[in-house]
């Protein structure tokens, strides 16, 4: 008997093998441990992904996750629309979130421009973003991405588009990490720090 | 908004962080790749687990997975039924049958005992291991756990059961992996290796 003699298990191992960074292996621990599961346990797994696809909803106007026509973020009359935090994904959206330091609105691309991969501009939000920088009162966009070259590549090109709109276009600050020894800081990552250096009083808690 | 603020998200999650070794970063990096994917590549994915853990047999003989009453390799007549193989789930049975060394049957425990789990010995399949010996050929027994204080345990709990049949009570060798430098085995390996070293013309290919 090999692994594809039984066609559910194999069939199951397929579908785990398709997640990010799961191989054959990871796939088939997480098929035996569903086996051990109660059938109603399962019954809800497998139909919880299903309406997840199917039920959810994106912001018309960021393109965050929503179960309505606008976010929560975007429909909260609390939050500052006149600044736009462009982020690659959801993900992101939650991380600067829970830092509780951001006040405005986002944008989420939905992907960042990587060549490599096929990724064009026109494969990420961009256009909407152009429209609502047009349409709305937008005053600052501050552009969140990796620090990579895909990143800063994106950064670019919406930099461009939007050139001609009368906004200030900032990017988050790129640094030593908080925490972080300055010896194991890596010499990219020291130097913007130097060269982007701080008044030291912007630096206190106020 | 929190990560908590979308119920489809969240229940996602908590159904992915479930998995073992998933966290809840990992479980909801797989829910934005699903979210990426067609509705009805999701509605498969879902649906194939709830076939899985609803359609799935086990065979009545050793436990294995199976689709009919006896598995693939219990109904095949050229193994050798006298050999028992005793293993501790199926991912054993796939691993095993991958070296094309074993030509005997198996037995799937279905865990191991393991006291810190509140796993004892009620808890895995030993009870039908003994009725098989009573009432089958059984010449030789060979029992392919883990090299762990669990998998000694639980090889020392079925010796036990099993001492008064007049059968061959085998385990696996445990030594030096095939293609491992000497100086890097750990010392109990090593120390094994060499208390159970056999003769020379035994490891030669016939």
């Amino acid at each position: 008997m090999d692994i594809n003699s039984n066609r559910l298990i194999e069939a199951a191992v397929t579908e785990f093998g398709q997640l990010p960074g799961i191989g054959r292996k990871t796939a088939l621990r997480f098929v035996l441990y569903l086996l051990k599961q109660k059938p109603e346990d399962v019954e809800q797994f497998g139909s919880t992904f299903i309406r997840l696809r199917n039920e959810i909803k994106y912001c018309i106007n960021c393109n965050n996750i929503s179960e309505k026509h606008l976010c929560e973020i975007c429909s909260n009359t609390k939050r500052d629309r006149t600044v736009v935090c462009v982020v690659e994904d959801i993900r992101d959206v939650f991380a600067i979130e829970n830092t509780n330091q951001f006040n405005g609105v986002y944008h989420v691309l939905g992907g960042i421009i990587n060549p490599m991969e096929g990724i064009g501009p026109k494969d990420i939000n961009v256009e909407n973003l152009v429209v609502r920088v047009g349409q709305d009162e937008i005053k600052e966009i501050i552009m969140a991405l990796s620090a990579t070259m895909e990143g800063d590549t994106t950064v670019f090109y919406i930099f461009k588009r939007l050139k001609d709109f009368d906004i200030k276009f900032t990017t988050i600050a790129r640094g030593v990490s908080v925490g972080d020894d300055l010896e194991y800081a890596d010499e990219v990552t020291l130097g913007r720090s130097i060269l982007h250096r701080i008044p030291y009083e912007n630096t206190l808690v106020k």
